[in-house]
């Protein structure tokens, strides 16, 4: 390569650095002999983010060398030499002046950078030439510690180290992921769909994987696709594998929200439920073999392989501390299980933001009575049947309750439609039937019955409440009572927030309030104990928005359900749309996947609308957001400007929008934002 | 009865009447003797709207008796004596003052409330009192003779005229309807989901209907419930009958449409398909026995029973007239085929507002290669199968074109989703796979991966054009070569208005335009023809409101979609959500089903979010709204009040929306409205 070739690729680099025409500059030669040399070096580990100079350096070469990788090059340090073991002479020793100089250079541009720099140079004839400097790429980890450390030095102040991290970069800091240094034989990919590695017995189907972990085993569930009564067994399984299905599958987004690895659509693996296998190419694993997935990678892969686990603390929790002095929102989880809530209170959530009550009917010992209630001809069959859940949906708050120890819980009612909790295939249909003590044919009318053209748009949330009133009103009892057991066991007020979904007009909510209050009046003349509990709704349909300011008359709260609000608004299934959401990716229509990143031109401009007006019709409505946008560091920007209380999202995404929380009022502030 | 009863009634109705407190009045007595009697009159017949004197009465009674029905009683005037060949003697012979002071209060009434009365009289001791006036109830029929009549003599103006008649009510006279002097045996009511009684052979399946039909035989398709398949059927057909499914069910919805009686939901009817009968309750029906649906009522009859036409001259014409004059809003009508767009034309439509294309792919010459089209595997494949169905459509547009003579045609391009066009029966899988030379399995395979878990926000509307460019563009090529065509044979220019649907952002719109505009392009290249048109798109997501502004820099024109509009912007599937709107309605939560009038709280604020901002982005926007929507009358109020250019509706609507156009821009300007 001819020293021109090399120069102009130096001026074309200089060129995008500084955004202007091609200008004229000397050239200098590392090539000119022993006393001439080339090399990169960074002015912090890059991989540790330790303070100490790193680099590579060549004797006698061009910036190509170094990069092609043709000659070994040496190190730029002594220490390096040591640290490596490494038998060539570290630049310090071979040109002790230059790298004198350099290191001069390193304090001076980290000085005016403020940030690590990732620096070019080249030596001629023993003089020193700096051919370019820019901010230095680095692991997050390396990212946390330079910036903390950084701060401690008063390079940078510590606005400036919240600012400089990118939140989802933490995602990878917060599950266990594969050793670096294992070997894997990876038998196929799928699609990164809920981060985090996991090894364990493969099972396929849900109750298998209930019953192998109720007796101490790990096992990942594996399915072609999942659905709601996969539920028991997802919240068994370590890990969830699926061979259809995109990033915003059932099983993808369940997964996330239970922060369970996860890898979907991995079509390479033929999954045969009846013979208990699934192979890839010529490999077959049958049920019960051991596998590992890598759900920040999307990798399948044979037998176990070791993982590594997070650490939260050290310089990521010094970092947190900052951001958390410096963000106005509030963060909360979505957590329906003690587990959940667990996860999300080590991961500093401030309360649940939303609570979904539909697993707590999908257990075992409760479907068969939700299966009762359903098939029932009249609101006493319905009681009746709901009578027998009550018991376990209060013990389920109450755990709930005492694990959050006194921050705002918010629970939704019963959501989903009534078909999801009743058998689809004629053998099931048989099996329930028999095991409910009813007609198989009653059960399959029933649920022909109730079965839907867009389940989406049907008879579900609170229009389930509206046709049924018995179920919101046993939910609301088992709510009030265990915010009371609670409180009485813990000596801490409980206030919970009941959470009506799917409102439409304010009239439906006045309406489901009353029964509600009727239902808190009774349990406190009953208990003869306080109880203070508010009651609001989940906007996600788009009229609500329109109507927010009626709604908010007989509402406390109102959190924004950013799923099905992204689904009516831009009339856009879940569901069904990967068949054409790719192409809309690839061809610009989309920026960004609306159901990953809120869609700020139209379910944002509803969101606002609905915030303008909801605090119109009561002052001090509570605003939060509780769909998976809310854990998005985009969103979260969004959610700062229009004044949202709180955002509330996946436990394992708690950190991030803490971060993203930060960055986001720093930049309402007018502070830098991160780097990218 | 005692006379203080009698008078506590009279008090009662006209304290109703004042709508103020209970008044003391004298009271006076019609059953003193010979020389006392009493009785209803009308100023006119408020059966046939003739001015002439109307009325009964009953010598020594008091007013019970005559609405008793116990004693017969005597008519008014010696020319309704003459008229029903009765043998008692009238009022104007038994009591010739007394009438005569009765003649003189009738007109003088009249001339003061300007309307038809509806008087209650008592004659005491041959002294006449007059105990009550209201304006009285007519026929539709008696309606419109008296507003054009009253109009004519000066006592009303004609903008009065106009607002007098309730628009909903013309609906009974732009159909055929019972002979009401027919006996006839009605085996099961339904709901009257289409106006109109029609007789027919019975068929159980839209293919029988099909080949009867084109054989000259009145049929009527007996479904249990009808989808998107039976459309050939229901084109066929005289009237649709079906056992399930509401006022918008799928039957009733093209019925309607199709300007075809239509009977829905007749639950007490057991259809059984295997056996080709129907029965109610003991009563059995065989396939090609006849039966009469009245879809104005919702009754199943046995047997044909007569029926009477419709007239659309003299006083409707009169008024429609006079309506036409004063109204600002264009009214035009949704049109498929060209029976549509004759009917569309004698109700008085000017231009098609919506022509859906979809039903030119079920045809069965075409449904063989658009299946083959949607089991290609690539675009040439598509293509090859496009190109047999453009002819066809080529065709199709001409005619409408032609039978619409030069009036504004909207054609909207292919909107349901693919998996509506191919078969779901496992038999009719395989006959489709034999017919189409194509193996079973794939065709199962397709089918299944075409499957959606809520069509409605799936992969259709310009999704499929964004997909699959090739179905647009062939579609865009019959829209032109046709135009053209049309213009040619006629003289006339055409300007056809391409409407792409189910728009949610303007770069979907642009990308979708551009590839229109480059098929215009080369049509007019390859005909050496002019060729005007323009590209509008169907406001129908609740985004797409909230861009309006960047998609009209696109369109030339927005059609409001309100029915798919309602359905997102409520979250509220048109096709689930009977078994709870019945709920909803009854508990005051709606004040009116979504679905006839809209939402204006809603769906209504959505629209004027988007009209504001569409003509922000373009000043010369063309609005109009081709929803089931566009021909209720309250909502063409709305329409009026912000501003829309036209409304589009089923062409048996036209002239309701006619008048309720006018009535919409008198009470713009301030013109008192219609009485209810």
């Amino acid at each position: 390569m001819t020293p021109r070739a090399v120069t102009y690729r130096r001026l074309h680099e200089i060129d995008n650095a500084m955004g202007t025409a091609v200008t004229v500059q000397a050239m200098v030669f590392g090539n000119r002999g022993e006393r001439s040399a080339t090399g990169v070096a960074f002015t912090r580990d890059p991989s540790t983010g330790e303070k100490r100079y790193y680099g590579e350096f060549l004797v006698n070469a061009q910036g190509e060398d170094v990069v092609a990788g043709i000659r070994t090059p040496q190190p730029l340090t002594i220490a390096m030499k040591e640290a490596t073991g490494g038998s060539l002479p570290a630049m310090e020793e071979v040109m002790p002046d230059a790298f004198a100089e350099l290191v001069t250079v390193f304090d001076r541009l980290e000085a005016h950078y403020r940030d690590m720099q990732d620096i070019e140079f080249t030596v001629q004839d023993g003089r020193l030439w700096i051919l370019q400097t820019r901010s230095g790429k680095r692991t997050t980890h390396a990212a946390l510690k330079i910036a903390v450390d950084m701060a401690e030095e008063g390079l940078i102040d510590r606005d400036q180290a919240v600012a400089r991290i990118d939140p989802a970069s933490l995602d990878q800091l917060l599950h266990p992921r594969l050793d670096p240094d294992a070997p894997k034989q990876v038998i196929a990919k799928g699609l990164p769909a809920s981060p985090g590695a996991v090894s364990g017995k493969v099972v396929f189907n849900a109750d298998d994987a209930e019953r192998m972990a109720a007796s101490g085993e790990a096992v990942l569930l594996v399915r072609v696709e999942t659905s709601p009564e996969d539920i028991h067994g997802m919240h068994a399984a370590r890990g969830i594998l699926t061979s259809r299905g995109g990033m915003t599958s059932h099983a993808a987004v369940v997964a996330r929200g239970m922060g369970k690895p996860c890898v979907c659509g991995a079509g390479e693996l033929a999954i045969d439920y009846r013979r208990a296998r699934l192979s890839a190419g010529k490999i077959d694993v049958a049920a019960g073999e051991v596998i590992t997935i890598d759900g920040s990678r999307g990798e399948v892969i044979l037998g176990a392989v070791p993982t590594v686990d997070p650490k939260l603390s050290g310089d990521f929790a010094t970092l947190m501390g900052w951001a958390d002095e410096r963000r106005r929102l509030r963060v909360r989880a979505n957590a329906d299980t003690p587990g959940d809530a667990r996860t999300a209170r080590r991961f500093g959530a401030e309360g649940i933001g939303l609570c979904r009550t539909e697993h707590m009917f999908f257990e075992e010992a409760r479907i068969l009575a939700m299966r009762e209630m359903i098939l029932a001809g009249d609101g006493d069959g319905r009681r009746a049947a709901l009578a027998k859940i009550l018991p376990m949906q209060r013990q389920d708050f109450i755990e709930l309750f005492e694990i959050m120890g006194g921050l705002p819980v918010t629970i939704r009612l019963l959501d989903p439609p009534l078909h999801e909790f009743l058998p689809h295939e004629p053998e099931e249909i048989d099996a329930v039937a028999r095991a409910a003590g009813v007609d198989g044919a009653a059960l399959r009318r029933r649920a022909a019955e109730l079965q839907e053209v867009n389940p989406m748009l049907g008879l579900r949330g609170c229009r389930l409440g509206v046709l049924f009133p018995e179920i919101y009103e046993m939910q609301a009892r088992a709510i009030f009572e265990a915010a009371i057991a609670a409180a009485e066991r813990s000596g801490r007020a409980v206030e919970p927030e009941v959470m009506v979904p799917l409102i439409s007009d304010a009239r439906e909510l006045a309406m489901i309030k009353q029964a509600i209050d009727a239902v808190a009046k009774e349990v406190i003349t009953e208990s003869g104990q306080p109880l203070a509990y508010q009651v609001g709704t989940m906007i996600e349909i788009p009229r609500a928005t329109l109507q927010a300011a009626e709604i908010a008359e007989h509402a406390e709260f109102f959190s924004f359900g950013t799923n099905d609000l992204t689904q009516m608004a831009l009339g856009l299934s879940r569901d069904d749309c990967a068949k054409f959401l790719e192409r809309y990716l690839q061809q610009g229509i989309f920026e960004a996947d609306p159901f990953t990143t809120l869609d700020i031109a139209g379910v944002g401009a509803l969101v606002e609308i609905a915030c303008e007006r909801g605090r119109r019709g009561r002052s001090d409505l509570k605003l939060g957001i509780c769909g998976e946008h809310g854990g998005d560091p985009a969103t979260i920007g969004f959610c700062e400007r229009v004044g949202l209380d709180y955002v509330s999202c996946s436990p394992y995404r708690v950190p991030i929008a803490r971060l993203a929380a930060a960055q986001a009022a720093l930049a309402a502030a007018g502070t830098e934002a991160a780097p990218d």
